[in-house]
Formats: C-alpha cells, structure tokens, sequence
C-alpha cells in the first residue's frame, strides 16, 4: 500500500498566474511526459491505423489502453505471456491503462453490481464476466503500464442524485480497496473522482480519496452528454479539491477548445478517441476549426488541408489527394487523417505549455480560442449523444 | 508515332540456359527497375493501406495505377492540375498505368462497344461515358506514368471463339492508333496481345503488334478464371511470338508460385492486387505457402509470422498481436499483413533475379516450389470465380 502513496512521479514546474494552468512533468519508466499532455487513445492495444513509429515521430509521448477491452480479446495472460503490454504493441514511450470501469457502465451489458465488484457481459459474445477492484489491479498490472487506474462505477450524465451518491461511495471504497492490492511500485495508481454534476458528492469523492494519498486523480463522470457550462463549473469546483502537488487527469476530454479550457482550470492529462474518431469521419482540425476534407472545395486543392501546419500528411500531400481518397473510402485516409489531428493536438499542448512557462497562457488561450470556431453546441451534443447511443448498441 | 517505336528502355542482361527465365531492367524517367519485377496494384492512387515511404521502405520499384478508376474519381484533370500522377500521390518511383480497358468490360456496366471506342457505364455512380483508344492516351498522357498501355478489349475467359477473335481484331485496331495519337517519346507505351485461350488467335495478335513495333508487349485475358495449365500452355505460345529484345508483362499475376512458374517461361513484368487483397483478409505469404494469421494457432504466438522474413511486420510484431489485430478487425491489421505480403513477394523477386544473374535459377524454383504449397487449385478457381463475381456486383 505504502507503495502508490509515496510514488512521486509528478513535479510542478510552473502556475500560470492568470489562470490555474500549470506546468509540469509526469516522471515515468518510458519516459518523462511533459505536462499538459493528452494521450491518444489505444483501447485496443493500437491507436487506430498508426504503429508505433508515427505516433514517436509525432511527438506523442504517452498512450492510453484499455483493461476492459484487452481483457476480453486478446485476454490479460496473452500479453503477459508476450512480455507485457509495452511490448505487445511494441511501444517504447509511456502508457496509461484505464481500469475497465466507465467501459464495463457504458458497453457491457451489466448483470449485477455489488459492493464485492460487478458482473456484466461482454459486448462482444455475450459471455458473462466478474470484476472486482483487486482483479482490476491484478489485470493492470500484468499489462504494466506506467500509470494505472482504480476500477469505478461510471453513472449516466442525467441519473438522479441517489443513483450517483451510491456510485460515488462504491467507488472510494473500491478505490481503497485497489490501494490496498497494489502492489508494484513502478506503476503510479491514480483515483477517479466521481459525483457526476453533484458538488457536494464531487466534495464527499475527492475528500475521501484524497485523505487515501494517491500518486494523480482523475475526474471521471463528466464530458458524458452535459452542457458545457456544467462540465466547466465541476471541473473548477472538483480541481480546488485536490492537492496541488498531485497530477489531475480529466477522463475522456476531448476538442482542442476543451483541451485549452480544461488546461486554464488546472488539468495536466488529457485523453480522448474525439481526435482520432473524427480524424476517421474526414473532420480535420485546423487553427480556424474543424474542416470537413470531404467538402467539393478541398477536391482541386492543391495546397495541404493546413497549410500552417507541418505534420506528415500536410507535408506530404495536397488536400486534393486527400479529398480523393475519402470519397473513395480508401483505408489511407484515415491513417493520413489521424496523423493530422493527432500532430495538431500534439502542438496544441506544446505551444500551451510553452505559454504557461513563458508566462504568456492567458493570451495563448484567448488568442486559440477566437481564432477557433467549435463545432455547434447543438450539433455537438446531438453528435455526443449518437455516439454513446452508438456504443450501447455495438 | 515514331516516338514510342524507338524508345529503349528494356536492357536485357542475362537469359537463363535452363529455362526462359530472363534478367534485365527497365530504364524509365523514375529510376531503374530491374526485372523480373512484381508492380503492386494502387488502382485509385493509392496502395491500399500503404504510404509512398512504405513501399520505398518495402523496396518497390515501380507501381501501377489504373486509368478507368482515376477518369472517374477524381477525374484526369483534376490529377494533371496537382502536377500529374507522381505528384498526386507523392511516388517518385517508377509508375505503369492500366488503360482501363479491362475494367471498362469487366466493372462497368458496357452500353456499346464499335470499332470507334466503348461506351459504358461508372460502376459508381451509372453516369454514362464515351472512350476511344486516343482517349485512353490522351488520359494516359496527362497521368504522365512512365510505361502506358494500349486500350484493348478483353472478353470473359469463358468466350466463344468468335467473340474472342473479334476483340482481339479490335484490339489491334485500337492498339495502331494508341500508337498513332501516342506522343510523349518520355513515356513507354506498351501493347496488349489477346485472343484468349486461342493459340491461333494469340498467333494473329502477336504477329500484327509486333509488326507495329512497341515499347513492350503485355499479355491480357489470362488468368481469369481458366485452368492453370491452360495460363502456362497460352502464355508459353505468346511468349514465343514476342521479340526477345522487349519486356513481356503479364497482366493480373499474381500469386508467389504462379510468378515463378512465369518467370520461367519468360515473363519480366507482372502485377495483381492479389499480395495486398489476401494481406487484407489475413492472409499471409511464407515460404510453405499461404497462413491464415486468423487460425488459433497464433493467438499466443510470440514469434513473428514468419521467423524468416525481414520485414517492419515480422521484426517489430508478434503473431499473437497481429492475430489480435485481426480478430478486433483493425485498420493496423491490413497494413501490417499488406508490408509483410509485399516484402515477401519483392523479396522473392530479388532472389529469382539473383538465381538467373547466377545461373541456378531452375534449382531455385524447384526448391521454391517444392516448399511452397499453393492454396488448393478447387478451392482457388472457387475463390477466384467469387472474386470475379463480386467485382461484376459492385
């Protein structure tokens, strides 16, 4: 136990003064990961069309993977038996493994939860299952990513105060419960903060876990289908909770004006398929805001979608070709279209920290965010909505 | 006219004593491509999964691209405003573009073929178009690929005997005025010998175009669904009615036996999608023959596919991850299979080219042969039947 509660693996480096941005570096065994760092998604042991090499020639430093999703296929023993997960996906850099449990609330047909663990489904056969927060912890660890996550109960963004109360208590207390069974020091296990859009369950979570002393917390249950202005009003009520000193994770977040949001109120790591699922819909992220490559004015273009920008795919191609092979729906575009929005991402988070450490953050952010057209409110929740509609139906 | 007649660009080097096999290379504006050599299919400017880095990594050669897939999307002009074929898809290797005669007869839906050119239908989107043989160049030329092919007519392998002999006359018709309407002397045009199973009428073919005197002679209307020892018997006919002093290519082969089996009787150009088409269903060439990286076999394989291959694949991923990759069907699993298909297939080049430059090229092939066990001739006439016939449903 004593293990995760003296790992330091997090150094402040610098408070932006304007803002609660701040600088910093996790310290890892892949790897030191300056912070703040979003971590393309990899569920399944690959970060969708890339290899390990374009991802390092991208400048990503940490990836994120999935126990649920590893778990059911190929099954934990199979990468451990191949040397661990670092080695399985043959990725040298640093890797945060997520426990399970938002997939194992939103994917999985769930049978039973109780105070012992959760029985569910598989959404890919059927097959029944039982998880419990040791085996959570067991599972993680013979994956051996460098940051590993407690096994939570993720309620849906509009479940009534009781059903999100019980789900917040369940959590801290399988939270203790995956300290207690943790056991390899080189892996920092970070807690989840839950509570949904409750302040005062959000205040109950975060006092309890850190009272426990883990080595970063995340803040789960938000980003789910909220409004904005809620996701923004819990995320700065939940971050003045936590210490200082500890890096602060905000799960499943998201669009570059998130990213810069969420980095203005105090977030250090970031992770989300939204950058590399809209890459594969033709949506390509540029400093103006997403442009759809499929749009007839890209097809004679001879320029680059970006020109500003300098990753493979614009060095090497006119927005042309790439318009052409999303109407063919060759399987090239969306390796050319991943390593786009990944590389803009990637810059994002350089040139913000480059501001916080400059002292210039404040001006960074409100330059990004007028030059930056999000996508509709409206069209985003109708499109937030189809997609966790989606993933219920796989 | 007299452009095309005079380009050399076919060095023959050595002819094997054993057999017909030959070793030579073919100079073109991009590069030298020794021969015998294996072009990967990139229809719609692309090698399915695959960037241009990739394929020089892989080390191809020279690739072929098709006229009837890029005339419909994205459409010529569109290709020769980005500053031509090389450009638009960023290869600066050595390219050969199909006329889209096959395509046009075997995808389209055909509305009327006269002696002036064919009309048809898009297998897209049913719109209608009219191409004439100064069309074919005419796009060919804009395209700017290094060898170019003549617009021939190629009826079902299962054709009367009339119906051959009349495309094959039209053939020839069409093949004097691409020769006519050809005009830049920097792009090699090659013809298409045809007349399908039909010693006779391959004797006329052969006779007429060689009379004409091309850059190289293909080869069409083999390898469509006729039994293997029918392909050898023609293909042996044909290859002696063509001068030695030019390259002789045979379209749509193919598989590592089959180009082996031609290489002997004196083929030097080859192409087919299928290395990268099986690669995509998991379909993996080894020097036994043919795995299914879907079999149980590699769920827990540490090692690579293939121990002995050198490729990105086989050095950095084991079976058991690629397996995986297979089983949760994504978009990494067909680019890995489609590197490892191809470096096998260039590889084996390599060697049958070595073997004839040392003069044990018949001991090479029988060894090869002997270990490599080709999918079983039923259930590859079924295979390739289904194929046909889907690609008539598209």
């Amino acid at each position: 136990m004593a293990l995760a509660r003296n790992l330091t693996n997090f150094h402040l480096i610098r408070a932006c003064p304007g803002s609660k941005a701040r600088a910093g570096e996790l310290v890892t065994p892949h790897g030191i990961v300056p912070t703040p760092v979003f971590l393309p998604v990899g569920s399944q042991a690959t970060v969708k069309t890339l290899t390990p090499e374009e991802l390092e020639e991208i400048g990503i430093p940490m990836l994120l993977a999935n126990t649920y999703h590893l778990y059911l296929r190929p099954g934990i023993s199979i990468i451990e038996k191949v040397g661990g997960l670092h080695r399985f996906m043959a990725w040298d850099g640093a890797l945060l493994t997520d426990s399970g449990g938002y997939q194992i609330f939103s994917l999985a047909t769930l049978r039973r939860v109780t105070d012992e663990g959760v029985i569910f489904r598989s959404h890919i056969d059927g097959s029944q299952h039982f998880i419990t927060p040791e085996l959570a912890i067991q599972f993680q660890e013979a994956l051996g990513a460098d940051i590993i996550m407690v096994l939570d109960e993720c309620p849906a963004s509009d479940a009534a105060f009781e059903k999100v109360e019980r789900a917040m208590l369940r959590t801290n207390q399988w939270a203790a419960r995956c300290q207690e069974s943790h056991k390899r020091g080189h892996q920092a296990l970070y807690a989840i903060v839950q509570g949904g859009i409750f302040p005062e369950l959000r205040h109950k979570s975060a006092e309890y876990l850190t009272s426990l002393g883990f080595a970063g917390y995340a803040i789960g249950g938000l980003s789910l289908g909220e409004p904005k202005e809620v996701t923004w009003r819990i995320t700065e009520e939940t971050v003045a909770l936590l210490p200082e000193a500890k890096p602060r994770y905000l799960m499943g977040v998201g669009s570059p004006e998130d990213i810069i949001e969420a980095v203005a109120r105090g977030i250090d790591v970031f992770d989300s398929a939204l950058p590399t699922r809209v890459a594969r819909n033709g949506a390509l992220f540029t400093r103006r805001g997403r442009v759809n490559i499929g749009n007839s004015v890209f097809k004679k273009m001879e320029e680059p979608v970006d020109a500003s920008c300098y990753c493979y795919t614009c060095n090497t191609f006119s927005a042309a070709y790439l318009h052409h092979l999303f109407s063919c729906d060759e399987l090239l575009a969306y390796r050319l279209a991943t390593i786009h929005n990944l590389s803009f991402i990637t810059k994002l988070m350089h040139e913000a920290r480059a501001a916080i450490l400059n002292n210039t953050f404040t001006s960074f952010k409100d330059g990004f965010l007028k030059d930056y057209k999000p996508t509709d409110e409206q069209v985003r929740l109708e499109q937030k909505q189809r997609w966790l509609k989606a993933r219920k139906n796989v």
